[in-house]
This record gives structure tokens, C-alpha cells and sequence, in this order.
């Protein structure tokens, strides 16, 4: 830390993101990428625009907010992209909590929540998950403060009806309830179609996981139209220009072929449950999931004994050491070829250990 | 405004970016882009890169924080690439200027600087130009505060001598000076060798201007490590993966093709030469600029008509409604032919209003 650091954040902790790296070949099934890559259109859409790299991008992300409403069936103010849906979610903090208007979520989910809670200088409460890892969707209602929830919720996958979503946000009428809907494609029900019901409910995606696009970074938001000009203020305030040119096209040519990514998140679907068969038979206690990735652990060993065991046999996986999760791993669905030389891997683990 | 939005920000302005109309062909010299296209290995590394889209970018940006350490002869931890050069800037007057620590800039400057100000609720104080609209470097000497200077200065193209930014640097050790590079590479000298020698000094660039690039959304700051190392922890705690994979591939195959961009900003030098003269001749009163862009006015038609009568004849520059400024027009440079256009079209109206 330099000595001019503003003392406002020399107490913050970074998020840590999962390992990328660089040197060998891993099968990389830690940061719950897809294994599919980006349609033709996509290709074609952002070579053609690197061609126009030398012109600004459109501020207003016309055709992407264009693409995005047809899809969703919302208004065109309704919806606005941004850099990665972390910075969607950052807007959604910076707008609506502050000091007096705190935050709270799951004590397990997305271990950003709490930093940019902190980088905002929101107060905010964790409120542990039930025994089950499930949300008591009880410790929702009613209660007055900010909400966010990632659902299906990470790192377990688990996932909650859009009847309780909608409980949720019915009974807070006066605070903003964030529903972080990066892993929807993967099984859930949206609950995008609730903004046209209700002014305090935001819904953040991603085009990171289901459209094949974690590169691009590339997430947005929807949300009654007042809650989305007040984003864009925060926006215009920091930076205006905030997604690039390819991504724009990357997006709106995504959507165009929107039926080969919707066949590649039921084909993660299929190898998902195949692979917490698989696991199960093995002996893992595997959480329901509904998300791009299973959340397992074995009494047979430690969550970083495992992790490290498949690290060192060209196997990334993420582990968290977090005490209510560390027996756990969290595994990204990859191709059924990947998921079976896993499940190799574990069971000669397993056998070694014996 | 929503019933939700946080009274810390209900008295926000946001920043303006220039016009980006989507309907008429115009002749855009409005928003100081680049007239020339990227380089040829800059498309190849951009379509290459698209292919790899479904993985994550690389956090570190390592290979573009590589190229640049070596261009600028920094060492890697000096240096950290960001989502267009708004978000270096954004980063630098979160982490080091606060209610105890303001900042101060000229009267006449880049319009986002009292933005960052107020969003990051920073106090701030704007030191007039001279008459001539010229820095009086005499009033940042020793003044410990933080300070924010565009060289060359935008709106007016006006520069200052290193020597002086060395002073201004110099004299206030205990307070962070940012100089904001964005139009560096046409003409002036940059204050980045200075970063050895000064842990209180950010340097911040863009690939918007002189590297054909305002699409990709590229900027990044060289500083002491420890400085930057403090804008890394901003980063992580609000968008790690804020750079995406193309842009990161753009910026670093740009700077491999280092010569393309620096005959390109030659070509540009020699047009701004021929604009300024054939202004003058037309009887305009045109500051001296080192950047792409010119800065004029003319005693025969008001800032705002000529602006007026420019894009109704397919010509959009840049008219800024300042008490100060508002008889002038920023007009970027553009190709030798686009300004043989503009000073023909601004003959034809100068002959109408006679």
C-alpha cells in the first residue's frame, strides 16, 4: 500500500478470482467457463468490426439493447449492458445502497457481494444458508433492507422457484431486490418478466457461462425503466464508453443465433447430470444443481486434498476455504469427454487413497 | 430519478460524450478519433482472439502489460491496463483523493474530471487558465493538493513543457499528480520516464487516439508500483477481468506494430500544421495545439452557428456551451482530404454571412 492510499479502503480485501493459468494445459473446469465456442455470426460479427476499431462504441449499445429487448420481450429502456455483469452488479450497489440503505445476503453465494458492499461503504448482513445449503426464503420476507440473491446460487448451484423470487420481492416493496441470474440458462425460470410488475426488482445476467462469451465481457441488467436511468447515471459517471465495439456485435449477433447456445446449455445439462450420477456412485455427496457446474465433496478426503490431487493430474477445479464449504469443490460442467477422463482421474484418486 | 436511487448521487451531473449519430454519413471530426484504421496485425490478433472467447481474459493482462513495459521502458508492475482510459482516471481519484485529500484542475479541461470528483465525493477546486488559456504552472506549485492535468490540455491542444511538469511534480511530494497523456503521441513529450524517478506521479494513456483504437476501449496508467498496486486493488474490488481478450490482443499487437501508429500520428502533426494555417488565413484565431485537434474560433459567426452550419452541411465538430469557451469549436483531425472539405465548407458559410 503506497502512503497515499485513501484510508477510506486501506481496510478492503480484493475479490480473488479463480486461477488462470498460463503455463500448462489444464482442463480447466474452475471458473465455470463454457466448453462450446462462440457461433460463426459471432466470429464473422466482431471480425468485421475490428475493421472499425478506430471509431468510439456506441454509448447508447443500441443494437445490443435492441437485441436484447426483442429477446426478453422487455422495452428498450429497460435493459443496460455493461462491462461483465460484475460491473452491472457494482452499478446496482453503488445506485440504491449506501449508508442508510444497507444490503444483505446468503452467508454462501458470490464472494463479491461483500466487496463491493465494502468498497461502497454499504453496510450489509450475511444470512446463513439453512443446513441443506438451501435459502429459507422466510429470512427474506418482509425484512426491509436491500437484497441481492444469485439464483441458482454459487458456488452450490442451487436453485430457488420463481414464486419465491417473486414472495421476495412482492414483501420488500420499498427496497431494490438484485436477482444475479448469471447461471439461468442451466435449468431455471427467469424472473425478467417480473420487471414489468415490479419497480424494485433488478435482474443481472451474463453472457459469460451460457453464450459461450466469458472473453468478451459482456453482462446486463433488467429492470423497471427508473432503476435503469438511474444505473445509467452512475454510468455516465464513470465510464460512458464502458463496452468496446466487438463485444457490442459479439452480443447482438449472439442472441441472433440464440438456438445454438440453447442447444449447447442443454447439452451441459445432460453432462451435469451425468456427472453427479457419476460422483454419487463414487460416493461425493453432490447439491442439486442447476447451474453450469455440480458443488461435491467425499468423506474419503479433504476438499483441498482433492483439488491439489486433480491440479497435479492437469485438472483445475475451484476450492474454497471458507469453513461452512471447505470439504467442498466446485466443478464447471465441461464436455462429457472431460467430465469422464474427471471422473477417471477421481476414481484412481479414490483408489490411491484407499 | 427512482424513488430508490441514493441521495449521494441525487445531485450528480454526468458526464457528456460527444455526438455518435447513427443516421447521416457525416465527416466526424467531432470526438478526436483516429482517421486511419488499426494495423493489419492487430485485426489478425482480434479475429484470432475471437475464436477463444468462451474463456476468461486474463486478469494480469499480462502480455499487453509486457509490451508496454518494454515500449516504455518501465518495469511489468508499473503498469495497469484498463476499460478505455476513463477507467484508469476513475481508479486514480478513488484511490488517492478523498474528503481530506481533494484535488484540484484547470477551469478548462477535460469535462469528466469533475465527475470522478463528485461520484467519488471528492472536494475539488478548478484553477483558471491564463487569458491566453495557457497553464500558469506557478499556481500548482506547492500547493499540497492532488492534482489532474491533461497534457496537452483538452479542449484547447495547449502543452506544457516537461520541465514544468517535472516542477509542478517536484514540488508537491506529498500529493499524488496525474497526467492525463491522452494526446501525448502528437507532438509533446511524455512525463512517463518521470515515473522512476517520482513515487507521486500517474501517468495515463489511451489507445482511443494515436493507436487507431477508441472501439477497443484501452487505456492504462504507468506509476510507482506501490501506486499501482493501490489502482489494482480498486480493480479488484469493482471489475477484475475489466479488460476483454480482444483488446487486450489489439493493444498488444498495436504496440508490435509501434511504427504504422507513429507515421500515422506524423501524417496527422502535418495536417493539424495545414488546418491551423488555413484557419488563420480564413481570419480564425486558433490556439497552438500538440494534439488532434484544433481549437478555434472566429470573430464573424458565433461558436454555436458555425457548429450549426457545419453539420447541416454533413461536418459534426465539437461545441462545448462554457461561458469561456463557447465562442470556439473543437475540430479533430482527420485526413489531409476531410480538412480540404471543412475549409472549403467553412469558406462557403464565412461567404454567406457576409
Amino acid at each position: 500500500m503506497s502512503r497515499f492510499f485513501s484510508k477510506k479502503y486501506s481496510a478492503l480485501v480484493p475479490y480473488t478470482p479463480g486461477e488462470q493459468p498460463k503455463d500448462v494445459k489444464y482442463i480447466k473446469l474452475n471458473t465455470n467457463e463454457s466448453p462450446y465456442p462462440p457461433s460463426k455470426g459471432v466470429l464473422e460479427a466482431v471480425t468485421k468490426e475490428a475493421g472499425w476499431l478506430q471509431l468510439y462504441s456506441d454509448p447508447e449499445c443500441s443494437l445490443l439493447h435492441k437485441e436484447l429487448s426483442t429477446l426478453y420481450n422487455v422495452e428498450k429502456n429497460q435493459v443496460l449492458a455493461t462491462n461483465g455483469s460484475d460491473e452491472i452488479l457494482n452499478f446496482a450497489f453503488m445506485a440504491f445502497s449506501d449508508k442508510e440503505n444497507p444490503i444483505v445476503f446468503p452467508d454462501i453465494t458470490y464472494g463479491f457481494y461483500p466487496v463491493f458492499a465494502e468498497i461502497n461503504n454499504i453496510p450489509y448482513e450475511k444470512i446463513p444458508l439453512k443446513e441443506d445449503f438451501s435459502i429459507d426464503v422466510n429470512d427474506y420476507i418482509g425484512i426491509n433492507k436491500n437484497i441481492v440473491i444469485a439464483n441458482p446460487n454459487a458456488p452450490t448451484g442451487m436453485y430457488l422457484e420463481l414464486c419465491d423470487i417473486e414472495r421476495i420481492v412482492k414483501s420488500n416493496p420499498d427496497n431494490v431486490v438484485i436477482i444475479d441470474e448469471a447461471y439461468i440458462d442451466f435449468g431455471g425460470e427467469s424472473a425478467i418478466p417480473l420487471t414489468k410488475k415490479y419497480d424494485n426488482l433488478i435482474v443481472t445476467r451474463t453472457f459469460s457461462k451460457s453464450y459461450s462469451m466469458a472473453g468478451a465481457r459482456l453482462g446486463f441488467g433488467v429492470a423497471n425503466e427508473s432503476l435503469i436511468a438511474d444505473m445509467n447515471t452512475i454510468k455516465y459517471s464513470t465510464n460512458p464508453y464502458n463496452v468496446n465495439r466487438m463485444s457490442q456485435m459479439a452480443g447482438a449477433f449472439a442472441i441472433r443465433e440464440n438456438d445454438y447456445y440453447m442447444s449447447n446449455c442443454a447439452e451441459i445439462i445432460k453432462t451435469r447430470e451425468y456427472t453427479k450420477n457419476a460422483l454419487e456412485k463414487l460416493g461425493f455427496y453432490v447439491l442439486p444443481s442447476k447451474a453450469n457446474f455440480v458443488f461435491a465433496k467425499c468423506d474419503k478426503l479433504s476438499g483441498e486434498e482433492l483439488y491439489l490431487e486433480l491440479k497435479s493430474r492437469g485438472i483445475l477445479v475451484r476450492h474454497f476455504t471458507s469453513e461452512r464449504i471447505k470439504d467442498f469443490n466446485r466443478v464447471t460442467i465441461g464436455t462429457m469427454e472431460q467430465m469422464e477422463t474427471l471422473i477417471k482421474e477421481i476414481k484412481n484418486i479414490l483408489e490411491e487413497k484407499r
